[in-house]
């Protein structure tokens, strides 16, 4: 893991550095900066709750166009529920960003993590970017500050990196997380910043992320919880710098690297449900021929959202009865005559009928790291891959035992 | 409460009848008889899971009709995921009951509740079925005994009991209800059975049945853990003696007769909601001027399910952002500008800002049995209660630490 840590700063062109200007209590690290050295592409996805953060409403604007040069991301302090003051703050921390760079405020993604309804320390943080302005250039040490610097009770730094081949050059891609901590409680946030050195237009650049993202077991298809942060954000910046012909239509040049991105967020995706808050496993729960790929995700996410598989897990239950529930209260089309479920690689439950099976063997699968749990509708080509945790006694310390 | 486990005999004409016949393991009481004397008008209302029991698709054909005479009930086994045995099993437990009672097989609702995918002990059902028909007429005391014999680990028996006046007569309602327990373990499951002597239709006791179920903080506006049973069943018999001229079309008495129904349902509601499986606070959330009635109810039921706001509830802290990233992800419409917020009396956000607050005061209500949570979308006339519970540790160790 630690050699990842430095892997945003592989891909050619891009610098980083992270540091501590005082939002947390616990003067943990809580202030990362990001940059290209030149004008790149840039994309993001955000979270689809209705109430979002100042931050994403402002990096909503910036990602228009497509061209970007930074991220700048604080911990701490979500800049949620703060109104127009709120606004204010998200871009003046884009500006002191953009004058540490030489760039324009509005080619910097803003970025924050941490407790809501509570305003930005904001003289802190503009006179925190100005000091990692000239750290920018110290190299993969400074990298790791950045990993550091945006988790909140994240157990440990989040990073990946992947390389694909594109007309014979070897092209980085690079990343980093944050996932499912709380701070003085909080709720869990997710934020991934992507850099790579791939040259693809805006429009397949966004292409790209947005296939990587809703892929099997990527940020769209992992669930800690079922709470969706108001300032979830995955963005992504292109320096062009690979030396390969640029990318400008879905070609299989595209399909490598959309490949390799995908592998990337995957990778990122579960790293934050192993770190989720208070899991003891990862749940990754597979739907086979649904009737269609939207009913397999329906299905997926009720089962590894249902509170009631989630203990049956972290109790060792192989309770295959919790799963024939969650999918049928999914919404997804079911025909329980039709339907299968497998915990690990044992039948329990055979096209609407339960199934003789050795308890101890299931018992065994679930007490594993990684609990697999199979349904199969018997319906059409639907499929999906989603990851959840267990729910443990860790999870209510965390969320309920430490008062603001 | 004591007074109110004979709800059930209490209107005119009905009979109750509990006992034990060997399904559960512990030897606690597990079947129970409740009649009329005469053939009764009936109605039910059952669970929208996609997967059902198979007493919820014999009791679908049975109370199509709207006439009948019987609810037979066990606890210990759901019979759901049975296949055809299933159906079969269902069956034979409605015409073990119709002879004991006197009447056709048709007229019996089963209903049943326990683990899933095990089929019922029928034989021991039958024997316990016939024994108890002739205690059906021993009078108060066997209608305790069914408020009993419906439980699976519900920590308290819950009944309840209404009055009308319907054309200068008394008009009693009566009910006893399951709500959140497990069996070794299970998944809760709700089940209600409710009697009455009023004279109505079939289709205006089905009308008054649906309008009590749906009211603000009735059966379908609850929720211990988010997952919906597969055995769900709201039923009630109405056996015309009352002595009013019957109801036949929704005029004043109907209005009146509703009132009752659904005052009942909401105080059995409550009762299932109190005794959730680790429960030590019942959550009313109050969502008002939603943009419309569907949209309060979305929002009101994210709220009482976010994990993290049953989690901040259980630590007494008044965490309002975790409420706003509710509402947020619930899919209701929302302008957080216009939204507002309150912990029991004390406004905790204003239309889209933070407000000062007495955070002692709002964890002082927090710390209550009932602690509400209202929230004000600004938006239109759309109003909606809904009850939850806390997440404690104490759900976990249900769920997760016996094991099957």
């Amino acid at each position: 893991m630690d050699q990842n840590l430095s892997s945003i700063t592989r891909p050619r062109g891009f610098l980083a550095a992270g540091g501590t200007c005082g939002i947390k209590a616990s003067g943990k690290p809580d202030l990362a900066l990001i940059a290209c050295e030149r004008p790149a592409r840039l994309a993001a996805v955000f979270t689809t709750n209705a109430v979002v953060g100042a931050p994403v409403l402002v990096g909503r604007e910036h990602v228009r166009g497509g061209r970007g040069r930074a991220f700048v991301v604080n911990s701490g302090c979500s800049n949620v529920a703060t109104g127009q003051r709120g606004l204010d703050d998200a871009r003046t921390m884009a500006a002191a960003a953009a004058e540490a760079i030489g760039c324009r405020p509005t080619e910097v993604l803003p970025a924050s993590t941490g407790v809501i309804g509570h305003h930005l320390p904001i003289d802190r943080i503009v006179r925190g970017v100005a000091e990692l302005g000239p750290k920018l250039a110290a190299g993969p040490r400074s990298d790791a500050d950045a990993a550091h610097a945006i988790l909140t009770t994240d157990l440990t730094p989040k990073a990946a990196r992947r390389c694909v081949t594109i007309d014979d050059q070897v092209v980085e891609i690079g990343g980093i997380a944050k996932g499912s901590g709380m701070i003085a409680p909080n709720m869990a946030t997710m934020l991934a910043f992507l850099t790579t050195d791939a040259d693809l237009s805006a429009p397949m650049l966004r292409r790209a992320l947005k296939r990587a993202v809703n892929a099997d077991a990527s940020f769209n298809r992992i669930s800690v919880d079922s709470d969706t942060s108001t300032s979830d954000t995955v963005a992504i910046l292109a320096s062009g710098l690979a030396g390969h012909q640029p990318i400008r239509e879905p070609d299989s040049r595209f399909d490598d690297f959309t490949a390799g991105l995908t592998a990337l967020c995957q990778d990122l995706a579960y790293q934050v449900i192993r770190d989720g808050e208070g899991a003891e496993h990862v749940i990754r729960v597979v739907v086979e021929h649904a009737g269609s790929e939207a009913d397999a995700l329906r299905a997926a996410r009720a089962v590894a959202d249902s509170p009631l598989v989630k203990t049956a897990v972290h109790g060792g239950d192989p309770n295959w009865g919790r799963i024939a529930m969650a999918v049928g209260k999914s919404g997804a089309q079911v025909n329980p005559a039709r339907m299968s479920i497998r915990i690990g690689p044992t039948p329990v439950y055979r096209e609407g009928r339960p199934t003789a099976f050795d308890e101890a063997e299931a018992a065994g699968h679930m007490a594993e790291p990684e609990v697999r749990l199979t349904v199969d509708l018997g319906l059409g080509a639907g499929r999906c891959e989603f990851l959840g945790c267990d729910l443990s006694r860790q999870y209510i310390a965390i969320n309920a035992d430490y008062t603001t």
